[in-house]
């Protein structure tokens, strides 16, 4: 159809939810995770993959699909998609980042960071990992990792005193190897469910 | 000084972090936590208590000081409370809710609930609990209880799906009282921090 990589049918770049050059910027080298080979969010070891924030027009790029390898998403119209995306660029603190397969058009792995304010610790701010899904077609690429150190290091770049997540036991040797931590007798998450999510 | 209970000196009542009418409807009946005797954040047990949202002037009434019985707060100047008081108020979604001592004009309980906004589950929302505080001189009060249940039953009345807390060991069975379960396989929080907290 002769459009450029991320651009709208109009043939303008589709609107990010943050601004993507903070994402070329990170310094892999600050990670403790291993990648082999050695890729990051600006070379993520093939050319037709992508690391950059969640567009506004990813909703014809498979995004919610991906999402619903993880868990239920419901059918989601592009207006509750894009209204969504409103108010999360409003409210400030979203950073939805996403890998794409730029040969298909189609995202193969998300993860969300959100920036929590706080009064202690000086007013600061705190990371939280949610929603971390990856195409498992694409074995051997280190896509988890990828998305996973991308979002951490966003979180430090971005001033966090720490980034959080909670995550199932089977998950918790691949986390240590990227650098998260659990703390002894303080390291418990708990839930309360109001309702059956859709 | 002839000031109206939560009053400016210049006689207007101070702006609020969230309306707080909500918290008179909330229906404590609702909660698996048991109260002896009934109280609720509507009524809350003595009349020189008072559940409601943050309010600006609460800088004065000690409420750093309540939150530096938690953690660090560090030297925080009207200035920057005020200031991140706005940018949580811009963003929506902080619900930070205090328990005031009016006899003496000092805040005794905080909690905060956050709400995160989410493309899963049709584009839900869920709720986190964060910096839950009670002055420990106000023993047999409830206080605990009444702060956790009081955003526990906020975040259902603002839609959530799921309200979420991490905690230490201890707490797990006070937690549990009041409606939050561990999951099992699924239930390990994981931080990574990235600088000394001040």
């Amino acid at each position: 159809m002769g459009m450029e990589k991320y651009n709208n049918m109009d043939g303008k770049p589709s609107e990010y939810l943050y601004p993507p050059e903070i994402l070329k910027r990170l310094d892999f080298d600050k990670s403790p995770a291993k990648f082999k080979p050695k890729i990051s969010a600006a070379n993520p070891g093939e050319d037709w993959m992508a690391v950059r924030p969640l567009q506004r027009s990813d909703y014809d790029k498979g995004f919610l699909q991906l999402l619903g390898q993880l868990t239920s998403v419901g059918n989601v119209t592009r207006k509750q998609f894009e209204d969504r995306f409103t108010k999360m660029k409003q409210s400030g603190g979203y950073y939805v980042t996403v890998i794409e397969d730029t040969r298909i058009s189609k995202l193969i792995g998300a993860a969300t960071l959100t920036i929590e304010q706080k009064f202690i610790h000086n007013c600061s701010v705190r990371g939280r990992l949610e929603d971390v899904v990856v195409n498992d077609t694409y074995r051997g690429k280190q896509l988890g990792k990828l998305i996973v150190v991308t979002v951490s290091l966003l979180a430090q770049e971005l001033g966090c005193y720490k980034m959080s997540l909670d995550c199932k036991d089977k998950l918790i040797k691949f986390y240590e190897t990227l650098g998260y931590k659990m703390e002894p007798g303080n390291s418990n998450a708990m839930n309360m469910r109001f309702e059956e999510p859709s």
